[in-house]
């Protein structure tokens, strides 16, 4: 109902706010940040910000919005500073891609070449797993670092990987939750805003994007990605964060390995100079543009294939109380998928191996839920390969054999085979800068 | 997050209905009745329920789903049985104007013409006034009468007005006071579907709609009202309750009284032959609508001018414990806007009005809050009449005085004066049939 009449108004009217966005009309700066600090404090009702959150989804944000968004976002809670860390600070954020371990090589990797790279991260929700679930896979490994904590480490072994603390953007906890809930997560600028409110608050001097692009990234087309990697870096240089992006493809798993603990197996291999090429080719154009913007001239497949990364990984894991030697969970359960005709691989889907590997218990339904460290799958072939009649593609693994039905459904058409080896496209497919 | 792989699903998704809508895909008919029915039960979040609703704002509701929704929201509660009735049944509803008294009128003076009158009303929100506040100032008038009591007043009277119980149409009651929070008010549909939701579970047989267009109107603009009243008369149609709509004018007060003692006296000026014209007018329009919907073949302005529909009026107040009359609360203070210059009055504005009458105590800002019986506006000059420099135009009545100041800011630039008399428009704009 209109209230012009409303007797009472002190602060800004929350509705007449959502009417605005609603109508197209830009709200100012001010608006913006009462919008958010009142959420975060409360003031504002879930039922309000989710009909102002689906008003932005279908209106937008403009350029000076979105930047006083994210900055409120930043402002809601501490900002860390990194001051006292002497290495040139830079990080990774990826949109998420399914079987994407590259945290787990780029971050030691980037630090064996000089840098610090101070990643607060998070855990996996939907089809593409999160690096701390990865993680804590290994035996003894803690998340949960305090900022002192995270620094200590950073500055021993120059680089972390650990959850964000609670008085990080907290405004972008709470609209995360309730984004996940209302049908208001694709929106550009909620995502940009939401993934740059966080590693700005994180206080990296450098920020390198993996925008992924494909069947199972966020992002399925070029154009929305580019969209997407265009307005996060914007966001970084305006915040002063040194920001590039890189789109790389994700129709096919990245790797061989989806789930936790294969997951590590796999990025453990790679450090050790056997992993898969597209893994390998992928975090080294990662490691190429964090050290250009870190300012550092080294070479990151050398720090690769002399051991150095491998080293590094090492000490960054037990420095979390990771035993780095320990073996990993295995699961009890194993059944293959093979190949109904000879030929070559053409697609392995992503998203359709994201989801079985969910379904086998590798990820998670809901924020509570646990997962599975030993769940996963293993793509036995690749696209490009040529496979035998009845040799195994995939290998699906869990604890809990009830879940193989579920997951192989998931997988119909994800396995397309053609008498002719497919055209190979490119991992990289684009650089964004400021 | 998309959530393919939800391993618990067993009813629909609400997440993945909300995302539906919102890239405007049609919801089915089984969709919406699980919706509506697990919004009632509290099975779906405010905070999702809203997010839905702002999806609908901008994706609108194709004419099965309209149907489909607005038959959910019937089916949430009873549906009344006016089978005992012996005359046919007929109801009017406005969308809402300022000085809109004519139900006051119309209730009698159709009943006096042999239709029953069976209207189930609202209290007012917002800067158009209710007809139950208005007629809560006549000593001992109760607006909650039992479906029983309520049967009853019509069999003995042939018309009631009184409060819609909390058994009809439950979704609407939750749903109007979750959009009337989050900006999602002004949809068409969900307009259509709330209003005629009510409608239908009131029991109706037949329903004329006054769909109010200008300034003070919910509908500003022609072309909006009567995509609005196509809409509402399609719902009657497809419930099988007779529906016509008329359009007709709100840029100014209707009559010259605005609050609720006040426009009480009016009606009841009107019902004894003395009352403005143009309230005369609307009124009779919508009384031959009604009795023509009603197959009655009856005059309403000989029941007027004979005096039966005042007599109808005496024992409808009286069935209700109303005395008739008992003389109406009158305000402790008043105090009157002249005109500044001599001149033709050309526009007095209805929606500045009907703030006035709002601040001066005669609406509230929030359901809960009380109204004042005795406070309003009274225009002493309409549009086309002559006025000299500083002669009263508007008379302001309160109760309390701190509230004039606010009030007079409401009426900036209400009140144009100019040297020629104006074009005087028709009261009824259109006639809108299935």
């Amino acid at each position: 109902m209109p209230d012009p009449g409303r007797p009472d108004r002190t602060a800004p009217d929350t509705v007449e706010l959502i009417r605005a966005k609603r109508d197209g009309r830009a709200l100012t700066d001010d608006e913006i940040r009462w919008l958010i600090a009142a959420y975060t404090s409360e003031q504002i009702a879930d039922e309000q910000m989710s009909a102002l959150l689906m008003a932005v989804f279908f209106q937008g944000l403009g350029p000076s919005e979105l930047d006083a968004w994210t900055a409120a976002m930043v402002t809601s809670g501490e900002r860390l500073d990194l001051g006292e860390v002497p290495a040139p600070t830079v990080d990774k954020h990826s949109t998420g891609g399914v079987g994407d371990k590259v945290s787990l090589i780029l971050a030691p990797l980037v630090a064996s070449c000089g840098a610090a790279v101070p990643q607060l991260s998070g855990r996996g929700l939907g089809h593409t797993g999160g690096t701390l679930d990865k993680l804590e896979s290994i035996p003894g490994w803690r998340a949960e670092l305090s900022a002192g904590q995270m620094i200590a480490v950073l500055r021993s072994t120059g680089c972390v990987i650990c959850a964000a603390g609670p008085g990080l953007a907290p405004a972008d906890r709470r609209l995360y939750a309730l984004r996940d809930v209302t049908g208001t997560v694709e929106s550009i600028p909620l995502i940009a805003s939401s993934i740059m409110s966080k590693k700005i608050a994180e206080g990296t001097s450098a920020l390198v994007l993996d925008v992924k692009v494909g069947s199972g990234a966020f992002m399925r087309d070029l154009q929305a990605a580019r969209q997407l990697a265009q307005t996060m870096v914007g966001l970084g240089a305006a915040a002063g964060v040194r920001t590039a992006a890189l789109l790389t493809s994700m129709d096919t798993p990245l790797g061989r390995a989806v789930g936790n603990a294969v997951e590590v197996e796999e990025a453990v291999a790679t450090l050790r100079g056997h992993g898969p090429p597209d893994l390998a080719e992928v975090t080294l154009a990662l490691a190429r543009e964090m050290l250009a913007l870190a300012g550092l001239d080294a070479d990151p497949a050398a720090a690769l294939a002399e051991g150095r990364a491998l080293d590094r990984y090492h000490r960054m894991i037990a420095a979390q109380g990771g035993d780095p030697d320990a073996p990993l969970p295995r699961a009890r359960h194993a059944r293959v998928m093979t190949a109904a005709q000879a030929g070559w691989l053409q697609r392995l889907d992503a998203r359709a191996v994201g989801v079985a590997a969910w379904r086998l218990g590798a990820g998670r339904a809901r924020k509570e839920d646990p997962v599975s460290a030993a769940a996963g799958v293993l793509c036995l072939a690749k696209p490009g390969e040529h496979v035998e009649a009845d040799q195994p593609v995939l290998e699906l693994r869990t604890d809990d054999d009830s879940r193989f039905m579920r997951a192989v459904d998931a997988l119909a058409g994800a396995i397309e085979i053609g008498p002719d080896p497919p055209a190979a496209g490119p991992l990289v497919l684009e650089r964004i800068t400021p």
